[in-house]
């Protein structure tokens, strides 16, 4: 399968890398704003510089990835979903849950398969949850915990522009919610407050925060978000039900203790998403290619792109009005 | 220090053998609807038998502990303490609020001192973690996780006259809430279904439950309930705050682990509150007789019990009208 | 059941007091050169002050617990044997194994029970993985480790009279690997230092020591002692079969955990062996007086008792000539 | 850097991989007596076929791998070395210690860089482990104990030509030990058994035993090693010392918990050499590429790989002989 990248960015390099290295794929071309970046991945994944519009014209392109900022993503994915090519998006769709219906439209139309990146159900530690969830292993769900605390917060600069935590940060965490619950939240109560950085709250968003869902059966989310976890990159879910519990732990830098009269010091945990979630991108990547050669429609899909941005704007009405939202 | 126990009833039995053993106090008498379980008690801890009159009347007793039904609860509270009496007093004082104030009210004029049973607070665990946050180890606290499971559910018939979930089981976990918040809660989310037994949701309570706390800093609170756990009595917290995360995980009824093909087996944790509260209902009377014997204020005070009433009222509200309570 | 008590020290106060709480069970008298300690003792658990003489001459007295020091164990044993008694005994029976054999002849003509204080078998941990490799959890039993490491090393004077650290602290862990492997060992390698205190090393003995252990069928057993470990009183112990692992692992102080920038500090591990094997000590009483009462010889034996005084012998010979003992 | 590598088996295609994935070297040839290997390997790395001679005549080449069977190591070793070229050998330089010292002379006559790849050394845990005892973290060293158990034993085939279990597979654990001790071992005491299959035994070799090493100064080493382990590759390390303890864990497949009635089932560790080590072998190249580069000598050295050669003949000949073996 060849792929041309659509950004060459952080997120970009990773995916390029990746399918560089896949043995069922190849990265055809690279298109970026800034000719560099783009010039020195093609070169290390031994693909051509192109423009968005060559890439899309190109035949020979079996597939896109989408890694462009936020705001090109729906029409990027309309144009390529047009052209024929499966699209892999990084999450969100968009912003706007109504642009993302529009374009969800024009890629039913087209025909594309479409995957959008929420890469944390590709983490083998959470898949591997949901696997024992779908093997009965703890029954029927009843209670699910999504705790993601980020290492350090972000810049305000990039807090103005994000669509604040619960659209930023958190989606990852409704999707994921979603994903274990197998059930839609209808009900969504959000508290948040911006206790890491003033500056997080004087750009209007906050920094620490946690939602309560609940589905029409009656089954219970509890998601909290902090912007700040001194000791690695936070990240845990615990899942119960009628038959017993799964959880999936952190991952500690390394399985070293030290004892001593102060106590049994473990390492911290891993402290950066490209390292704690390497395996989640390589698998989802997999997932990506497995699904569109055997012409299976890819999962996580627009939907679930949709009906997690749809959540995230819940939570982020119910922080503002404090009343919590009710959704279908 | 000499007591004078009122109900031999479970709590009662346990309270009572903590006097007889402890070196700085004693059993004087035991009062019980039921002649027979009094006078068992009685005997075993060298204790008579006597009448609720009695016990109060009696000049030679220092101290009552309160073990009676909940409905007796104030008023034997506010007999105790125009006697002169040092008073426990187990939770809840009340199910009414209003009436618990009356009561404190009536304390307050008595001048006794007052402790209310939250055992939670006394667990060594639990109370390694107030400390180690006391201690700044965790810096400034922002989001509390406080989840209790029990092993199984009550039966229908206890439901009915419990107060429901919030009130009943979720109470302790409130006061664990504003025990490790350091602030009180001015903001109450909560959520609850019928999912293990529909026999609770038939008598009209809820056997999973989840509260989101807000206070007025805007420090956050998760707490989940649910009256079913298959792998023992799940009682743990986490804290987390500007410079770290303390958490108390689960007493494992052994320390083994077996190792096979299938994974590595760890022990179910502890089954039963007498046998994980243990430690902390001793601990609880080291505290109540050193801080009366001191002349001090015992702690939970009256004024504790008062204010978790008054948030399980506000989560048995908040489900009921599934909008948030503000308080305060 | 009525004991009599011969020796009222530290390891005899612990035992009273089981016996004094035990609901089968009474103290009737308890015996010590220093008559203070044993008239302290005797108030505490309702016992009268008697002469060694006194006790083994009353008919009332069903058994006895000897806890005087070593020297007088065999002694002791033989004259309350003789007695009619059932005989709990300290380890080890005698510093010198042909002694024991002597004693343990005279118990067997007097048809008297003996049972002698192995507390650590009776360890809910320790017992445990016994318990699972009888179920059969590992398979055929391989390879044993047992580690144990004191929190402080002894006073040098103590040292002196030890019998030496194979004889004084060892011999636990060579009845433990004798109890894990179900065979008895036939190769007694060992290696020992001096590197915790000089002084230990000028009075002739070491405080860090090593054994291997082979049995006639090729078990393996390893054992290590130290009389340092800074983080608590270190006991450990894993057993590998053919089937998988069973591992005790440590109990700690309390189950916090710390996170921080330097990591996920959790506690040290309980310190001193009257808190670490409080239970097993009550453990080992239950199983004394269940077996004598039901006519059943107790476990662990005299037997017991001289076969771990003999690998502890092997051990100490080994350790100073540098060649492996064998034995059988 | 430029890179030739000879053998282009197993462990050949991991280095060659590795190398041609480095940023600061690539392989240039590959050389293996079955040309079909040689040959896919060579082109998925960007390489050419070549002759052992050509690589060695090949002035562009800078370095070789050598990766061949046991046999040829020596040989290897000696004609890159004189050709100039820095020298990774995999492990062992020859079963016979002679044949190793006067290869090492060559080696040192010609000035070559060498280091033997002692792989677990540079796994991530067991070097943090060296690292902190570096900086004191457990104060000076007293005991160390090494476990080591295969997923599954080899076939009775491979047993025969490997130079039996304390040459083949307890040579790391003896390198290990020397690793953390911090002085040479100078006396060594081994039992074994064939207890997993009895085809080994019935090869002359072992498939469970245990050494036990003694330094100078009186520092102890535990190895333990077995050839079977149901649930995983069990890789251990603890060191003990004067001021604490630092222990490497196992490394488990996910970190997911799920805990019923049962207990709490964690998951079997990493089950494969390949996977556990996949980090040591690239920080292992790492290592020689900037050990070659800054023209320091390479470690671990050929000194060490005949050190640990000695350590494993000295257990082979004291489990052979029953008597331990004096060195130095």
């Amino acid at each position: 399968m060849r792929f041309g990248l659509l950004g060459a960015g952080r997120i970009g390099r990773i995916h390029g890398a990746n399918v560089a290295a896949h043995p069922g794929a190849s990265l055809t071309a690279v298109a970026d704003a800034d000719a560099a970046a783009a010039g020195e991945l093609a070169q290390r994944c031994g693909a051509r510089v192109a423009s968005i519009d060559d890439i899309v014209a190109d035949r020979s392109v079996d597939a896109v990835l989408i890694c462009t900022p936020t705001d090109m993503h729906a029409d990027l994915i309309e144009r390529a979903a047009k052209a024929g090519k499966a699209v892999f998006c990084e999450k969100p769709v968009d912003l706007d849950s109504d642009r993302i219906r529009r374009c969800l439209d024009v890629v039913a139309k087209a025909g594309a398969p479409l995957m959008i990146g929420f890469n944390r159900r590709f983490d083998p530690n959470f898949a591997e949850v949901k696997k024992r969830i779908d093997a009965g292993a703890v029954g029927a769900v009843e209670l699910v915990t999504v705790l993601s605390r980020d290492p350090a917060p972000p810049p305000p600069s990039y807090v103005a522009r994000s669509g604040g935590l619960f659209r930023d940060m958190m989606i990852h965490d409704l999707d994921m919610a979603r994903f274990l619950l197998g059930e839609e939240p209808v009900e969504v109560h959000a508290v948040g407050a911006s206790l890491v950085d003033p500056a997080i709250g004087l750009a209007g968003d906050v920094d620490t925060a946690a939602v309560l869902l609940k589905t029409r059966s009656g089954r219970i989310a509890q998601i909290s978000n902090s912007r700040r976890a001194t000791y690695g990159y936070d990240q845990r879910i615990e899942v119960h039900g009628s038959k017993g519990m799964a959880r999936a732990q952190n991952v500690p830098v390394t399985t070293v203790e030290v004892a001593t009269a102060a106590g049994v010091l473990a390492d911290p945990v891993q402290n950066f998403f490209l390292e704690r979630y390497a395996a989640a991108y390589r698998r989802e990547l997999d997932a990506f290619i497995e699904a569109v050669a055997a012409g299976k429609p890819p999962s996580p899909s627009g939907a679930d792109g949709l009906a997690a941005q749809i959540l995230a704007d819940a939570a982020t009405q119910a922080h503002r009005t404090g009343e919590p939202v009710r959704l279908g």
